[in-house]
């Protein structure tokens, strides 16, 4: 990566050989129930809480990531993992069950494509050959932890979202076919001065829209080269607004060649106001849908946008803004244009 | 790395060209007053609550890091940090004044070893010239957040330990002279069923074990080839374990081969039960402490584990084990062995 340049590119372009994507009972009943490898039709993930529930859609997540690679745990050399609970006990716990070098990873809901950008660091790197990598969310346990005991049944307004209840993991390997990792932009910290935790999508639409900027920057390229440009859980709101801030700065966009997976994730009548959020739904829809609208081949290239709000409960209490991240990383069909 | 192992080596050697070490007043009376850069005498720091002064002890030592180096914000290409307060907030409000790409991590209290060993990842893979990463731990923020309000002045066990209040960071860069990084050991998750989240040592002394065993079986190398084996938090109970478990596998380390940044912090007469512990524990004595002696050739060449719990208060409400976890940096001072 250059000086004053956010983007590193990925000469060896590593694979994604396999992914595993779960999701809720709600999350099957909407827009991407295609997405899913398993959908549990229990809220609780046949366990005894939401925490437990979490891990164990990470879990399967793992698992699933491994048979359908026809990969033991044996040949993973790194996981790369991290959630919204609090010190992200739901991944440490679902990588125990790995037995691999483990790296901690939290960029809130922005953490799918942290965790991919960085498993693509390390196997560009020549540092392993075969990384595993994963988030999670329940809507159960992040309602619970960021706004109201559910039991509350408190009313919320039209910008809020809906913590998508899933996992999605991905496992990258060197010199293999399938879609391959191309580049990454790393976010930095956007803070906007927004204070508003009922307007994720708001407060994470300069961060999505600088990251996006900086990667057209750094690789001289148009949103043109891209098939799609997909954002993480920006919703409804946040989405138009980063679509209006991105034309205001001259970018041609076309209106399905910019897609949020918030928005994607759930049907009109299913009552979630603006749209899906979570650390899974980047993850659902990114290793989900768009990686199989990628196989069948009517997406050559696209660029992931997850997007983080960095704030806890805590710092909200205390009038602290909301600082925001946005991760990106290059996805291309095998035989694209690296 | 192998197929199998857990240590990876950076054959260009990245240097540590430049750390920052800030602590409190409690901590500026103990055993390594000598370590800090800058002490605070204001257990707030001049901050409001003891989460602004958390983000504050980090922000000051990632400017203390940049100022003796004689680097401005613009070289930074990433930073990389994590603590354990939710959702990593000190970490991520201190970056954002880097304004530079931001990987957030957690490891608890591994976390310095976490950030430098990915830093070393990211630098030796080629893919950045000029990495920055730290942690932080605040005594009065964590005491609240994991165990009481410090108001109660609930007693303590022997097997407790006292959270550091402070941070280290760290600039590492390709090609320059000073203490290399050059290999490190990233641990896996090791869950030994235990529950008492007042005997963190003992909790996470197995951990440190396994990262040690794997260390030297990855590397042939034998504890003599280090002239020290420094643990980040284990405290008195814990290193002592630690030391009895290595011997029984046949190891031979003596007694000042092998310490602890929490058994030497603080002076007996402070009255911190075990030791201390936390995030900036391992950062303040490896980046401080140590990293001086090797300055001033007392060492050669140290492997630095830095211990973490992953545990969260929610989990150990909920009944859960401690799973741990280890990573270990080998720094070397310049023109030792590679």
């Amino acid at each position: 990566m250059r000086k004053g340049q956010f983007t590193v590119t990925f000469p060896t372009a590593p694979t994604i050989v396999s992914t595993g994507v779960t999701g809720g009972p709600f999350e099957g009943k909407g827009n991407l129930s295609h997405s899913f490898d398993k959908v549990y039709d229990d809220f609780y993930v046949g366990q005894a809480s939401f925490e437990k529930a979490q891990k164990k859609l990470l879990e399967s997540a793992f698992n699933i990531a491994l048979e359908k690679g026809n990969i033991v745990k044996e040949d993973i050399q790194f996981v790369i993992s991290g959630d919204l609970l609090n010190q992200i006990t739901s991944s440490s716990f679902a990588s125990a069950a790995v037995d691999a070098p483990y790296l901690g990873v939290f960029g809130a809901c922005s953490t799918s494509m942290e965790g991919l950008g960085l498993a693509a660091l390390i196997v560009d790197g020549g540092h392993a050959d075969c990384v595993l990598t994963g988030t999670v969310s329940h809507n159960g346990a992040m309602e619970k932890q960021f706004r109201y005991p559910t039991e509350y049944g408190s009313q919320k307004p039209p910008t809020a979202q809906w913590t998508v209840t899933g996992a999605g993991a991905a496992i990258l390997k060197a010199n293999e076919t399938g879609p391959k990792v191309t580049a990454a932009t790393f976010g930095r910290v956007v803070d906007m001065g927004l204070t508003d935790p009922f307007n994720m999508g708001g407060a994470m639409a300069p961060a999505a829209v600088d990251t996006i900027l900086r990667h057209l920057e750094d690789t001289g390229r148009t949103p043109a080269d891209y098939d799609v440009i997909i954002t993480g859980d920006l919703g409804k709101l946040g989405h138009s607004l980063s679509l209006e801030m991105l034309r205001d700065r001259g970018l041609d966009i076309p209106d399905d060649a910019f897609q949020d997976c918030g928005v994607l994730m759930y049907r009109e009548n299913q009552g979630v106001q603006s749209g899906g959020s979570g650390c899974a739904c980047s993850a659902v829809g990114m290793y989900g849908h768009f990686l199989q609208q990628m196989k069948e081949g009517h997406i050559k290239r696209m660029l992931c946008v997850a997007t983080g709000a960095l704030l806890s409960p805590l710092s909200y209490q205390q009038n602290e803004s909301i600082p925001c991240i946005a991760h990106a990383v290059v996805i291309e069909q095998e035989g694209g244009t690296v």
